[in-house]
């Protein structure tokens, strides 16, 4: 029995995986639903917003040269001629100099109305008249048509992840249904006879399987739409089964190595292709990912720390392109200055767990002391992790580092 | 007629609001379910991780002192007298001197052992024996019982918002459930006779609301639990109707002013307290918000820009108290340099929509022109936005300011 034959720079496997990983094809979502999904298409305005000049303040729609000269000493009197409310339509008649038409916010001006006097700048009139105080110019409080978005302006690139203020511009320009990216669906197979499902109580030789939680709190954070636990023995058998079922990208945990119960690095290559087994990483060595088809399939090491970080290096970044967002990491960065020096080999990337703690207006970085694969409390006492990369021997005290924070991922 | 008596400002308006706010009451949630809730309590590990001395390795479990001065020119041949496998209890005899047991990755070291001698550390021997071809310490890959937690150990803090490896932590420390801040649920009353719902087509004197799905995403960003939509004219009986309503927060979008068509200030002073209405802010000006018993109900205006930028000062933050998250801003701020002088009065907090272009190691700051309240593409062609406080009259070009980016959030 032997270690694994080669290992493969972490740039170089993630260059293999990412090189074979496109964006889902699109569907059509309402609206409603188009918050945080990613358009496929640009989007275009049906419709100019506003599409009638529309008053942006409660007072009376004029032509603006009746009110010229008005003053509050010398103020101009204007027949009241009618009322239009928001959203109903106005059934008086031309606005000609010298009338005036009670309007309130969001109405459309009546036709020969060229401005608003506000209700301020005006006084009580006769019966069926108001005193204008003030003189207003052309245009004053009126959102001329298109102010905000023109008919066929882009409103909306490919490729952009919807924001909150997106999804409103994209309704209020008419448009009902957007073309997004469909959200990647995700199969994760935890395997190992040792695995109870979380929410028992360890007993005996078995322990409480913690990845299928880490992992699918991960992929919803990038974006799957739905997410499928299968747990498995140690069987070959029930692996081949299990792994043919049909998914956008699929997660193996456990049996990733290339021991005799390693069962997973067989079963994908006898069912479709083993593009990289073994990584010059630490943790997540034993790491692996190829294909069935188009799907990805990724082998991750059974131990928390390893199954984490391969996740983060591999299966984060291909769901989340699969999605058609960013295939960077969400975590948050932030510069922070090393407490300690950190040794590491050429040629072998490192995750390295620190807590931050502030320094004037920057951080300091303190590497975890418990860094073993298995030991996911130091992922939790952790504020975030370093890469240290594989041309790097590692860091001295006192070095700046970029820190991707646990804390924070969007 | 007349404007707001009085402008309140920001900070006091928040101070105000934040006094009266308290996170939800604790529910109990299978771990399942935990990842990215509030732990309302602190959690206590029920048993150890490991529970056992765990094999970390795949090869032979030995009392250490077996392979004492073993070599690869002198190895030490060893009794192989059982097997453990990971998940399965060991049913053979104590390990004494000179004996070994066949272990995998995962498994508890059989009584007697206290080292793991790797598989690639071995050579083959005679019948039911193994060659040492090394010595290995005690404790030589093996995980003492308590090495990631100690049983009693406090894993989660009260008020942490399990990250994904919290959830796995709390679920192999034999955790079923976790009591967890109940995510509020929001009733959102969007009123205006003008208002069509998204996904129409605007036509006449009528626009589509695009208000409720802004405030649905952000009240989703925000952890929201349920976020009920209605729509109302412009009528203070349904909006009265509508306002009673249970729910643990309400937002009511138009009518925010003082009109004579501002019906929900009125209709809030008359159910509950109106606490504050009217903010020495732009926009937003029109924002107010009060109290229906111990229930927050906020008066955002209907100019989108605004009601966006009345959420982010105070619906937000209260909605994050309640669900037991923080009050800051959930944003990524980066600091930039303005590329234009903004001026701002003194005693007006300005909330300013920029654009954001690299430079060198930092960022260079735009000012968006079409700033108006209405704009809501202001929102979409800008990356983020700066708060210009209240005690500042704004800020020269070149000057350093924090602009909280509209792409990154958590």
């Amino acid at each position: 029995m032997c270690g694994f034959a080669e290992r493969v720079p972490v740039a170089t496997a993630l260059e293999r995986l990412l090189a074979r990983v496109a964006p889902l094809a699109p569907e059509s979502v309402p609206v409603t639903e188009a918050a945080d999904r990613v358009a496929a298409v640009e989007v275009r305005a049906r419709i100019a917003v506003p599409h009638f000049p529309r008053a942006m303040m409660d007072g009376y729609a004029v032509a603006a040269a009746s009110t010229t000269s008005a003053s509050e000493t010398r103020p101009r009197s204007l027949s009241v001629i009618g009322e239009v409310r928001a959203g109903h339509a106005y059934d008086g008649s031309l606005v000609r100099p010298g009338d005036a038409v009670r309007i309130t916010t969001g109405a459309a001006l009546p036709p020969g109305a060229d401005a608003v006097l506000m209700a301020e700048l005006t006084d009580p009139g006769r019966d069926g008249e108001v005193q204008a105080v003030a003189a207003v110019p052309p245009g004053k409080h009126v959102a001329p048509v298109g102010e905000d978005v023109d008919e066929g302006a882009v409103v909306l690139h490919a490729g952009r992840r919807l924001r909150p203020q997106d999804a409103g511009v994209v309704a209020s320009v008419g448009v009902g249904a957007v073309a997004v990216v469909r959200r990647p669906r995700v199969r994760i197979l935890i395997t190992g006879d040792e695995l109870l499902a979380p929410g028992a109580m360890p007993e005996g030789p078995r322990v409480v399987d913690s990845n299928s939680l880490v992992l699918h709190a991960l992929c919803r954070r990038d974006g799957a739409a739905a997410v499928e636990i299968v747990r498995l023995p140690d069987d070959p058998r029930a692996i081949e089964t299990a792994m043919r079922e049909p998914a956008d990208l699929t997660l193996v945990t456990g049996g990733s190595s290339v021991g005799p119960e390693d069962h997973a690095p067989r079963v994908l290559a006898a069912l479709g292709e083993l593009t990289v087994h073994g990584v010059a990483m630490r943790p997540s060595g034993p790491a692996g990912f190829g294909f069935i088809g188009p799907r990805p399939v990724f082998l991750l090491p059974g131990n928390p720390v390893s199954c984490l970080c391969a996740y983060a290096f591999f299966a984060g970044p291909a769901l989340r392109r699969l999605g058609g967002r960013s295939v960077a990491w969400p975590e948050r960065s932030v510069r922070a200055r090393l407490t300690r020096k950190v040794s590491s080999p050429l040629g072998r990337t490192d995750y390295l767990r620190v807590r931050l703690t502030p320094d004037g207006d920057g951080w300091n970085a303190h590497p975890v002391m418990l860094s073993g694969a298995s030991i996911l409390s130091s992922t939790t006492e952790a504020d975030g992790a370093v890469i240290v990369d594989e041309g790097s021997e590692g860091h001295a005290e006192g070095d700046e580092v970029l820190v991707y924070r646990y804390d924070e991922a969007s």
